[in-house]
């Protein structure tokens, strides 16, 4: 890159702490929407309303020419089309994902990069073919460790030019529920979400959901890419490695109840019953408790949780509250059954990763 | 409202000149996306790549139990369902649509509100009836004068609870252009865009195309709610009255070349022969010239124009340049056979309202 550097990429940085949302921010606010909370009414997200995080550009494929290769250790490289895939065992699951960058402008110092509040979240139906058995036939030599995953997106970032890429280790790529797509909720993928076929891993945050994806490579030592490497860690100073960011943590979210305000989007409820309802999720095991405060977190109640429909799906659930006439601060948090608790304040990390603090929605009852 | 106003709705205001984008920005623009500028290369946008703006919530409306009434100064009131609607002559127009607001943030000082850039703008296939029909069959008086339109869409605004709800002149509305919509690109609306149906005025703002309609009423008085008469207005000062914001200003955008640096978006390009692309539109007449500048406005060389494909659709258009290593501040503007000149820089506001200044995409030629 040379002197072209100085122009195009900056090194991380953390923002003033007085420091508004700059204008590369708000571009990639503008650009990688997030899910607007009411639109955790629906069991399974409407395709534009799923967030969405695109590294690069969204790639223009053509799935008539698309191929995906399967190379490294293995015995057979593979040269799959489109059709290839298609008229393998085709199975759909119903998964929630989430950016690992979600909550990230809610941290104080900000970490400067895509600046998510609570919204970068979705669930689909998604249906493909397990990846397990493309591998296998494959032939996955005996000394594999890793599989890298690449996408067709293309583009620098913090000065390294690269294809967007994500490894997996090779246990977690063979798990039976982990599927090369090519459809969601019914319908070929659109172009934002990896046409024609990109990567699912049920539990995982969005970074290894790999969109656009035209390379498999089976590895005999630990991927070391630039997205498994230095970006997706959880650490505290610059040059320390930290720790991978892997699977979602638990996170309960409440859909603003009343009506909104244009531009600070308080809500304003009228008094009396009020039944609030959301959704909540973790990629470790199922949410087995919500609790909902209306005190900002002083107090807490029960919610009563809907069915649990898919390993890796949110859940619904409700909590009734006799609205008297105020400002509340709603909270929620979820807790699963591997005992991970969702915390009411932040853990800061300096690249904003996998933080699960309680949402904060603002009710006026009148 | 009462006292619930101060901890919900705040006047209108001007950022201070060296003041971030806030935390209420942001949350508007995490809801409300842009189209990611590498759609522009799509002559229909695809679903979820359009540009979205919802003042309140999206409404959760049963296709089933909805019905559109037809009211006011009309001979005979109608209450259809939406399979009156569909039986009825059926039509199917490519239309862009851009907000009113878009360019807002660009604007030195900004008005707060939602944050647009260049992005809110989409092209799609609208597919229902025309009005003028439905309101004949209605039979309207003869001394009607606007058509207000009313969404279920329902929030408050500057202090002011309401449905969002907008008039035309009974002239605007009688066009045979003007359509009640149910279909996008060919298949249902989908929630965010206005299901079960919308209106879809060829030529005008984003705010005229009214969402999740419900009612029509025909006044014989001019319309003064809201969003007419306080908001889209173009004016200087906060109380005067300003002029309606109406039609489109024709505008050109640069698809950007190369590949994007993720956090400043900055565009890195090969040296030699580019094929500059881009979509260039008008709601006053076909744009008859696209100009683009590689050196931020010095200097214009002409864009080749493609086709046509609607009176209100966008329109292509390509430039060749031979780059030459070094950083590069592109330009283009659009001009329509109406005589409207895009300007190069922007015409302030206070409400940041059908700004069209040039966008400017930074290019690093190596």
């Amino acid at each position: 890159m040379g002197t072209v550097d100085q122009w195009v990429s900056a090194p991380a940085r953390i923002a003033d702490p007085d420091e508004g949302i700059s204008v590369d921010e708000l571009r990639l606010a503008a650009r990688n929407h997030g899910m607007p909370l009411e639109a955790l009414r629906y069991d399974v997200t409407p395709p534009g309303l799923h967030y969405l995080l695109t590294h690069y550009d969204i790639p223009a494929l053509d799935p008539a020419d698309w191929r995906l290769t399967v190379s490294g250790a293995v015995t057979r490289p593979l040269s799959l089309s489109l059709a290839d895939l298609r008229i393998r065992p085709r199975v759909t699951r119903r998964v929630t994902l989430e950016c690992a960058g979600n909550g990230r402008a809610r941290l104080l110092p900000r970490p400067v990069s895509q600046p998510w509040l609570d919204e970068a979240v979705g669930t689909a139906e998604w249906t493909g073919t397990p990846l397990a058995a493309v591998l296998a036939e494959a032939g996955v030599a005996a000394t594999a460790v890793d599989v890298a995953f690449t996408g067709a997106d293309h583009g620098i970032e913090r000065g390294v030019e690269q294809d967007y890429r994500r490894g997996l280790t090779l246990a977690e790529a063979m798990r039976d529920d982990v599927l090369l797509v090519d459809e969601m909720n019914g319908a070929p993928l659109l172009p934002q979400h990896g046409a024609p076929v990109r990567l699912i891993v049920p539990g995982w945050y969005g970074m290894a959901q790999v969109k656009w994806l035209v390379g498999i490579e089976v590895l005999e030592t630990e991927f070391d890419g630039y997205q498994n490497v230095t970006s997706y860690r959880v650490k505290q100073e610059p040059d320390e490695p930290g720790e991978p960011v892997t699977r979602i943590m638990p996170k309960a979210l409440i859909q603003p109840p009343g009506v909104p305000d244009f531009q600070s989007r308080v809500r304003v409820v009228d008094h009396g019953p009020v039944v609030l309802t959301g959704r909540a999720w973790s990629g470790w095991a199922p949410v087995d408790a919500v609790e909902i405060s209306i005190d900002d977190g002083a107090g807490w109640r029960p919610a009563e949780l809907g069915p649990q429909p898919a390993p890796y799906a949110w859940r619904s659930w409700r909590c009734r509250w006799d609205a008297v006439p105020g400002r509340y601060e709603l909270r929620a948090r979820a807790r699963d059954a591997a005992g991970n608790e969702q915390p009411v304040g932040p853990a800061w990390n300096r690249q904003g990763m996998a933080n699960n603090h309680a949402q904060r929605v603002t009710v006026v009852v009148r």
